[in-house]
């Protein structure tokens, strides 16, 4: 071991622009791409400066990945399934209805080959992606009433998108798409019947629980719904391999992060909401059955006719399969175990 | 963005020497560590350069801990449950009976205050420590005959340690210590009853399903045990602040990467040993019940003599009993659903 001189990096000086998709108030996934913004800049001697901008700084939240493609900004941090209406396929680095756990999710990524299947569809986006990320199951969302059958389904006009809403329609939901900031005015008048956000963590600072008070799980639409971050593929190229590193090895940072500080942080926003007024609900086997029916009956039609779809969704889908049947011989009877000791 | 020209890394050529507690054959958690000391060097030009050695290359598996505080070694891969001999608060930085799961565990020492009351507790004993793996949930052991209640733990011979061997001769098991090496041919004469290993992947290496085809689960002892890095903290000092920036992002790559990795290599390992006779089992309710009295019992009367002790497992406890709770709501129904669906 050699005492430590004072370090004179040598890396060239690089200053990129992150865009992220979300606002400074959901600071637990904002918060997690600082702390990767801030370890790339240690780790390169403050060499390489990454600038992180808010939903709407520089583009709308949703336009983020087309901004990266475009090379307005070098680097985004987003949900792939917001871009699920260009092709359905993008919503597999995030999550899909009855897809992964965040841990499932993780192994599929890193050492299940969803790496470099998702490599070989974002490439053809001119995007390298990387993990960054993870909720944990989401919350089912806010209903003003109890719903307790598919068919109280009917004619429920729900906030929500994409796969999950799709599903939804085919159980006579109707889907509604309205600015986040409308949610509450729409849930009090009635304009709509439910909407979904994220979970107890962030879900409190919406203040539902007043106008719409029946909070169900578990989001079978989000069971481990991973952020990514997306690199424009030229600037990529255009890095020292030093810097690449620090991209990769920041990214898996800021992904343990997240989810870490979901964990930590849900429990008492939960009791608290509890505690004003949220009443807690199971979706209904009845509701979980035909829901889980309808979503495999999208995936498969999805897959008859979309090549990039079918590619990723055939080894995914067994992947999943020999996942749960793990799952059910340790991990779940553990967990299930500590949650009844817990009761007591 | 500017053209990046070749790189002239500035900082000082460090070569250190990492002690790992494992056999190379354990290529999950030997692998993970690999990938940690390979991000290291990338990560810095290649000047800081760490040499994996595997377990009684340099000092014995079990003696890891005490090689870096010797300053034998600068860093070591290990499991700090070895070292609950010395003072049983070392377990909380891997596993305690009945303890976290690995997301638990995880965020509990990223987010939940864990990381302070341990950095706090290894400091005196001249230690860095970093999150670097984690098995998930155990399982419980290969028996060579079927344990149904309490009364057949009475005189079993168990090749089993620790936190968990304690717990067990509450309930009339007589724990064994024999080298790993000795455990087949013991099981097979019947010096021994049953021993247990990590899982599927790891298991099926040693062939104990030959001789002892009881295979059960959970491992409650190890809900979701974690490995650590442990780092002199004399040459912790002496690092620039880049170096110890690369050591910390790497680690978070090896603590994704290894749980990984169990999760993507079980599940087929699991199958192979089905096929080859393994018999599945669940530890029954009265089983779980009982051990999970007698675990609460000996980490209660822990805390009431072991100060150092007692300082963690307090707001462990806490944070333990709202993981669970929350874990009720959203994240187990989830994967139970995804279970029984799997199965259909």
């Amino acid at each position: 071991t050699v005492a430590a001189p004072v370090l004179a990096q040598g890396g060239p000086a690089i200053s990129w622009r992150l865009a992220s998709s979300f606002p400074k108030t959901l600071d637990t996934i904002y918060g997690s791409a600082e702390r990767f913004t801030r370890r790339v800049a240690e780790l390169t001697g403050g060499k390489f400066v990454i600038r992180q901008f808010a939903a709407g700084e520089i583009v709308p939240g949703l336009q983020v990945m087309d901004a990266v493609q475009a090379g307005t900004v070098e680097i985004g941090h987003t949900a792939s399934y917001y871009y699920f209406g260009k092709d359905p396929t993008f919503a597999f680095d995030c999550a899909v209805p009855f897809g992964l756990t965040s841990r499932q999710q993780t192994a599929w990524v890193d050492q299940g080959g969803g790496r470099e299947l998702l490599r070989d569809f974002f490439k053809g986006h001119g995007l390298i992606n990387l993990m960054a990320g993870n909720t944990g199951t989401q919350m089912g969302g806010w209903f003003r009433k109890e719903i307790k059958t598919v068919a109280d389904l009917k004619g429920l006009k729900f906030r929500i998108a994409g796969f999950a809403g799709r599903t939804m329609e085919r159980m006579g939901v109707v889907p509604q798409q309205i600015p986040g900031g409308d949610v509450y005015a729409a849930l009090e008048k009635g304009t709509i019947d439910a909407a979904e956000w994220v979970g107890p963590y962030d879900d409190e600072k919406l203040g539902l629980v007043k106008v719409a008070p029946h909070y169900y799980a578990p989001g079978w639409w989000e069971a481990g719904p991973q952020l990514s971050l997306y690199v424009n593929i030229k600037e990529w190229e255009k890095l020292p391999k030093e810097y690449k590193a620090a991209i990769e090895a920041a990214s898996f940072e800021c992904h343990v992060a997240m989810q870490a500080e979901y964990d930590a942080r849900n429990p008492a926003a939960l009791a608290r909401l509890i505690k004003n007024g949220a009443k807690l609900h199971t979706f209904s086997k009845e509701i979980m059955d035909a829901s889980f029916k309808h979503a495999t009956d999208i995936m498969e039609e999805e897959a008859g006719r979309n090549a990039a779809f079918r590619k990723i969704y055939e080894p995914w889908k067994r992947f999943r399969n020999d996942q749960n049947q793990w799952a059910s011989v340790a991990e779940a009877p553990m967990q299930n175990f500590l949650i009844s000791a817990g009761r007591k």
